[in-house]
């Protein structure tokens, strides 16, 4: 069984929760998530406040259980990388430009859950930290292998190497810098994989 | 004589425009760059609008005249570095921290004023421009000096690796993120610096 999400009450599994999900989801996609309240939202979904107060305890209970969905996205796309069959060196590449790419897709065309995922990261939600985390992991994972394989060098420390290219991240995924390095994302997210993959040469 | 700052008129060095630039840093410091009209400037520097709009043409072109004297402070300490004698991958490492240290003491000390360098940022003004291009023209220079003293590789292009490093520098100087990593901001400036330094090693 897994952990419930932050702020969400009741039974895990519930197909009302998922409906909820779904159509909070469409609410906020329409609507933007700072304009919207809990009564808004239980309104357009058909429900009674109170009722959808026994799934989650709060707006961004609802927020981060859509934001989740989001990264699981980003995840999913990440994971198919990570299982590809082709070098650390290569995975890593396709890391950068996958990251700058769905980033940006989420920017110019659901513009609204940009803003939710924007918000959860500026407010530190639950949502935004799993997600680095998550991240942070699998870049380790992939420094591991590369290192193993005799493809990265194994000087500096782990934990180091690991937290500067989760940075060296932020200028392409960032939302607060994206839409500023809009323009030349594809491009940056090429120049600053490169930039890590000189710094991983043994 | 120098190209007159975006946004201003009349003579170049007239006592009366320090004037008004020193007293509106003072006025936006206290009441923040947003919240101010040309109007309440002009009245709390006891001057008439009209009087200041001869040298300044907007808001924004007092508002650029203070980014950019707050800029001159950065690049003052920057220059600084360049000149000390040492190694152009130490002068990197303490441009990192120099960046890094000074954001961080105008986002804690003077948030007033970070507020008006985030607004030049988020809004392209003339000010945020000039400055990043001054300061990729000092990393340039540096490789190039890094290069020519067999410090640093010379197979990538030079523009490359001058446009990733100014972008591995936002995580720990763009204001929107200062403020995100403040916490681990000093550390994160030396361990993307020693990442620097690892890619740009022979």
């Amino acid at each position: 069984m897994t952990r419930k999400p932050s702020g969400q009450r009741g039974p895990v599994d519930h197909e009302r929760r998922d409906q909820i999900i779904a159509a909070a989801h469409e609410h906020f996609r329409l609507y933007g998530y700072k304009k919207t309240t809990v009564a808004d939202l239980a309104k357009a979904i058909g429900l009674s406040t109170a009722y959808l107060y026994k799934f989650f305890e709060s707006k961004k209970a609802i927020g981060e259980a859509i934001c989740s969905l989001c990264h699981d996205t980003l995840l999913s796309d990440i994971q198919a990388i990570v299982k590809d069959n082709i070098t650390p060196s290569e995975k890593l590449r396709k890391i950068f430009q996958s990251l700058a790419h769905n980033g940006a897709e989420l920017f110019l065309h659901d513009r609204k859950m940009h803003d939710i995922v924007a918000s959860a990261i500026e407010e530190k939600w639950h949502a935004a930290i799993a997600f680095d985390q998550e991240l942070s992991s699998i870049i380790r994972n992939l420094l591991l292998e590369g290192r193993e394989r005799g493809e990265f060098e194994r000087k500096t420390p782990i934990d180091e190497t690991c937290r500067a290219i989760v940075l060296s991240l932020q200028p392409i995924r960032h939302p607060a810098l994206l839409e500023y390095n809009l323009e030349t994302l594809d491009n940056d997210a090429t120049m600053i994989a490169n930039l890590v993959l000189r710094s991983l040469a043994p």
